[in-house]
């Protein structure tokens, strides 16, 4: 099955946002075993709207549209598709009741323009989106599937997660699974990580292997296709072995947890807390840790000590420490990790501390950090690393580090 | 002059990576006055690539490539157009220099696979490239303008700005620039505030007035084309005095100024300081403000106070305000706001506590969010907010919403 992604809105041709939709789409897709061979981006505009549907039509075999299905005169593409197909949308009474409602929860009439959003193609499918007003939409048309999903990622994903996908894995033939296995890389390259296991991936068949190279770290997706779940499992395993021979030194995870969910899920269940200092990565690390549901037990809370004044008053680091060694240094690291500790009666407690540019500190380089670990009735550790990029590339890599640095020390937890 | 973006890379079907360089180069190009009809992404694939080039070379002026010049057999952008317009690429010796120099650098010796690299369209011209190996190239035929650029974003950008943009400005009737203005609106929704200024949108021609609408607030972008800068200033001025007549009260900044700058600018100018509290943000508040470069003299620091000990031992917020009303409250707000700003010493300190999801806590649904303001000198204020939509969703506008509330009153502190 091919298919073709459209992504509709002059706002992206104008690069006013970045399509981040169809990267989503494209994955989900590759798990789901559709092989995407084309994006295009097309304005609100009717004519080459069209011009992009004749095409796909002649070339794809599902053709998933994202964006122009609100309420104004440029939100043009069910009308668009419509007409290509020669078909007259009609009126779906829910989608209707749902966006008056949408507008009475807020204390508002419905516009009249919102109207349109509850057409749909007669002899397709709905999808409802409780997340805005404009349902989804699908129908199967001369053999080709079009399926027509608001832009905005926050409409978009709950609805491909809920009806969608399931949508989508109903058109495919029956008698085939496909089944991923993530293999998560930390303190390697994505070159060198190539380099290492050249001669597995270019073996590949069945499973696939697909790297991915992601801030600071790398992954390879096994995807296996089979007549059932078990036998695509008996596929990956011995591959998944072959690579982990090579490279399993460097392997976090092999089913796909980020960092931040492995920190969290092992402080619970060891039933321990952590306290967080930043300094340089400005409260990302906070912010990456308590993005996990369930993250307040184990994290009770951070310090963004952002300048001397603060890392003194906050996380009782001397003045006289701050004065001969820097706020970018190992001793700083050290009792702001033990500062953060102390204050908040924690485990653990993670720092960072160090330049992340664009300009040089203190005399320093961009890129020079230090991660700190503190830990009850433990000495303290602390430990520097040279990083390069962009401010907000140090920023990620520095908070992966501490995030890393964690997980490594709770895992011999788990064997005391 | 009308361009099409083509990015080639497999990696981008899959999903692998999202495509920022077409946001990037719409908007860069955007600026010039170079309007951008199509985006497309295509694979790794001789076949379909030329497929492409064949379809953009039919319908735009200007075609810009982005990736598919590594040293790989994937790697076919500059062969595949050499094919469709029947022409021999010719060896470049300052860029087989610069090649083999980027390894020996590295201590090595360039593998024979990068000479291709090297090769480039007779009578065109050649981007030098100082972050990697691939130099760019540009070629005009048969009046089609074709630009060839390297994907990483850190060999492109620079690129883009040392050479391609002038390269592209060349292009360009001289008699011609392009002027934007960028208005932004919080508190009013998109489909409210094209509703108040429909009127003027549907009379729009030169500027143009292009609305996008981003996570809690909206913008306008105005465009106008004339012979000079002075003359395109002078067009743009009376629709924005339309349109901030209508709706100025919601526009807080009249030149794309995001709020975490103005924060940032104001309180620098005003030589004060602010620290912050936040619980159900996460570090996101912190996170914002300090990303705008020179935020640390205005920033002191900042308390993620994740859990009630936190909010205690680090705000002293006292534990009976947290027994009788909870932590998300007026009263939790308002503490937080005045322990930061004691615990730092600052001018103001702002706080964040609520319910981001995506379970309800204390009884309270998902998106109550209280905003607490304290001030030296000063009552303090609290706000009470009730969002809607994701957990992230919600973070990203109580941030905002609380930066939102600093700029204003710093805005009166300047008039005192």
């Amino acid at each position: 099955m091919r298919a073709e992604l459209i992504a509709v809105g002059t706002e992206l041709l104008l690069g006013q946002i970045v399509d981040t939709h169809s990267a989503y789409l494209s994955q989900e897709l590759s798990r789901l075993g559709i092989d995407v061979y084309y994006h295009s981006t097309v304005g609100d505009n009717r004519g080459r709207l069209q011009e992009v549907i004749r095409l796909a039509k002649s070339r794809s075999d599902i053709v998933i549209f994202t964006g122009g299905l609100g309420p104004t005169e440029d939100d043009l593409t069910k009308e668009a598709l419509a007409e290509v197909l020669g078909v007259s949308l009609i009126e779906h009474a829910p989608s209707l009741e749902h966006i008056r409602g949408f507008f009475k929860a807020r204390g508002l009439t419905m516009p009249e323009a919102n109207r349109k959003q509850a057409m749909v193609f007669p002899g397709g499918v709905v999808f409802p989106n409780p997340n805005g007003t404009a349902p989804g939409v699908a129908v199967t048309h001369d053999q080709v599937t079009y399926v027509l999903l608001p832009g905005p990622p926050v409409e978009l994903i709950p609805m491909f997660e809920d009806h969608v996908r399931s949508f989508l894995h109903g058109l495919l033939p029956h008698d085939e699974v496909v089944v991923s296995r993530v293999l998560r890389f930390y303190g390697i390259g994505e070159s060198h990580l190539e380099e290492k296991v050249g001669h597995i991936l270019r073996q590949q068949s069945n499973p696939t292997i697909a790297p991915l190279a992601k801030e600071g770290e790398v992954t390879l997706r096994l995807t296996a296709k089979a007549a059932s779940e078990a036998e695509a499992q008996a596929l990956i395993q011995p591959v998944r072995q072959a690579l982990l021979e090579v490279v399993g030194k460097y392997c976090y995870s092999d089913n796909d947890e980020p960092l931040e969910r492995i920190c969290i899920r092992r402080l619970t269940e060891q039933q321990r807390t952590v306290a967080l200092a930043e300094s340089c990565s400005g409260g990302l690390l906070a912010e990456t840790l308590t993005s996990i549901p369930g993250s307040s037990q184990a994290v009770k809370g951070g310090i963004v000590s952002y300048s001397n004044e603060a890392k003194e008053r906050l996380l009782q680091v001397p003045a006289s420490v701050l004065e001969r060694f820097g706020a970018v240094s190992m001793e700083a690291a050290l009792h702001m990790a033990e500062g953060a500790r102390a204050a908040l009666n924690t485990d653990f407690a993670l720092s960072i501390t160090g330049v992340a540019g664009p300009e040089p500190a203190e005399e320093k380089p961009v890129g020079l950090v230090y991660v700190g670990l503190a830990e009850k009735g433990q000495p303290s550790r602390a430990y520097r690393l040279q990083l390069s990029g962009s401010r907000r590339k140090i920023q990620i890599r520095s908070v992966k580090h501490a995030m890393f640095i964690l997980q490594e020390r709770l895992k011999k937890g788990e064997t005391t």
